[in-house]
């Protein structure tokens, strides 16, 4: 069925049938706004993702669309330490949408939100030339947030899983090639997972001084972080995190999609030295591997790569800009 | 200055300098979240305006539709009673654009939040085919909120200003007529304002028991109070409050424009019959006429009009939904 056959407000209130009551809210979906408590310090994100520049429908099933919206957003809830509680849904779509493929990224979104606690609240829906998802993530922090500004210089820098799969992933999508390994990396671009659990055990330890999110490559992300804290960084590139499917495609020694792939939403931190062990720790019990990739230096010294023979190695370019 | 020579980042800088501090605000712009404590009650919305459904680029300076995009969402903060706090603002932006024309945007978006005390704590950037503008915002209510379900059978029925000039203004636009009465119903659509003081006032002396703000159109925005509060409702076409302007275009007897033209953003609500007298002394004190159209009738006598004769008035057609 069409979308304008079924029109906007019938389809709203079907939504609005699927989503479970919860505790927490004192109104929901369905009036002007959304209320409700948000004791200690909440925590505020907004993202969206458009046709044709963050995806082809033609790549993904709507499904998996929606555990993409909420993970990109759930991601940077993770890159502070927090907890993601309450999501709005705003969509843009096209008059010609089918309602089964509405529902079906529906169900993708509120399923990956209800995995982690977090409960769809609000939204609005309007016609749009093409499908646009843009989401508000709220959360929590009970350990305390970790922002991109405490970096301090002689802490050691990490990041979790592996680096460049997404961007090689959708170089294969555009490219429209395949195989398993090919497969591998093109599901860590459709389906990102954010890495909620480490960013929590991280701030329940307190091992982190700064972190941020990879969503715009690492060297533009570690750029962020320095910026705010003031600091310079040195990356190994030989210790970065590549994925077996990374180095089948690519090899061992190509690390510019490891240093400057979007969309990994892996965590990067940094963490003093005195702290090596629990992070090692945190890497047997976490569910993902953390990796020491480089150092934070004074920030006369820049951001520098280097290879393995110790002399300063140069990528490609420096990360995603939407407007470059 | 077109955005993609300045680039995503130079350009979100100089945005977060231009927007002041907040005591309110733990973190502001430039983390992944922004994170503040709301103590109470939090209210929550979000709205999106997208170019070519919502607006055209040669119809609206870039500073009055900043200014718009702020009010259609302070209108729902309107809606509960309630005062806006903190918003979040995702912009989706064609590359070719030019960085003045988003600075004025932007301008105009954080002054008319500022002027209600409002905050702009986050948001994001990122290309897109057409100009998208997607706000979330973030409200209190001091004096307890006004949901759109507690109508009951015998109450008044009340709106705020006057019906029907934006959508008479959004025609005029498409049909390039000008005047001094198009002018002023045309600034009705390009740069409404949100009811926020009289939907304070109504919270503040507790006269309303269901509240609303019209936004596509009087009798769906009625349907959805009179569906929320399981009731009915009647609306006596001739008091409808229309506008100098728009009887100049249209006459004293064409109450279809005001009955189902959207983008009004006027507060509906009911109110105890024993309300009149502090309704009628809320149009003296709070700049902005207060007009008793109807009542609330039992559910099975459902939504019907009155024309002057007291016989069944049907406009056109019932009011906007983006998708039929």
């Amino acid at each position: 069925m069409k979308l304008r056959d079924l029109g906007e407000f019938p389809f709203l209130r079907r939504l609005r049938d699927r989503v479970p009551a919860d505790p927490r809210v004192f109104l929901g979906l369905g009036d002007d706004c959304a209320v409700l408590s948000l004791p200690g310090m909440t925590l505020l994100t907004t993202d969206a993702m458009i046709e044709g520049v963050h995806f082809r429908r033609e790549w993904t099933s709507f499904s998996t669309l929606g555990e993409k919206a909420f993970a990109v957003n759930a991601s940077d809830i993770a890159a502070m330490g927090g907890e993601p509680t309450f999501a709005l849904l705003g969509l843009g779509v096209p008059q010609q949408c089918e309602v089964e493929d509405l529902d079906a990224f529906f169900n993708g979104f509120v399923r990956a939100a209800e995995a982690c606690g977090t409960a769809l609240i609000g939204g609005n829906m309007s016609a749009a030339p093409c499908l646009m998802l843009s989401v508000t993530l709220l959360g929590q922090a009970p350990h305390g947030v970790i922002t991109r500004s405490g970096a301090q210089v002689g802490d050691d820098l990490y990041v979790t899983g592996t680096l460049g799969d997404a961007a090689l992933g959708l170089r294969l999508l555009q490219e429209e090639r395949d195989g398993p390994a090919a497969q591998a990396v093109k599901a860590r671009f459709l389906c990102p997972a954010a890495r909620l659990a480490i960013g929590r055990e991280v701030a329940a330890r307190h091992l982190a001084t700064a972190m941020i999110d990879v969503s715009d490559g690492l060297l533009q992300d570690l750029g962020h972080l320095c910026e705010e804290s003031h600091v310079g960084a040195v990356v190994e590139a030989p210790r970065l995190p590549l994925s077996v499917e990374y180095r089948a495609l690519l090899g061992d020694q190509d690390w510019s999609g490891a240093l400057t792939g979007g969309e990994d939403y892996e965590l990067l931190f940094s963490a003093a030295v005195e702290h090596r062990t629990a992070v090692d720790a945190l890497t047997q019990t976490g569910g993902c591997a953390i990796t020491r990739i480089g150092c934070i230096v004074p920030r006369a010294e820049g951001l520098s790569v280097r290879g393995p023979d110790g002399a300063t190695y140069t990528p490609a370019y420096a990360g995603y800009d939407h407007f470059r």
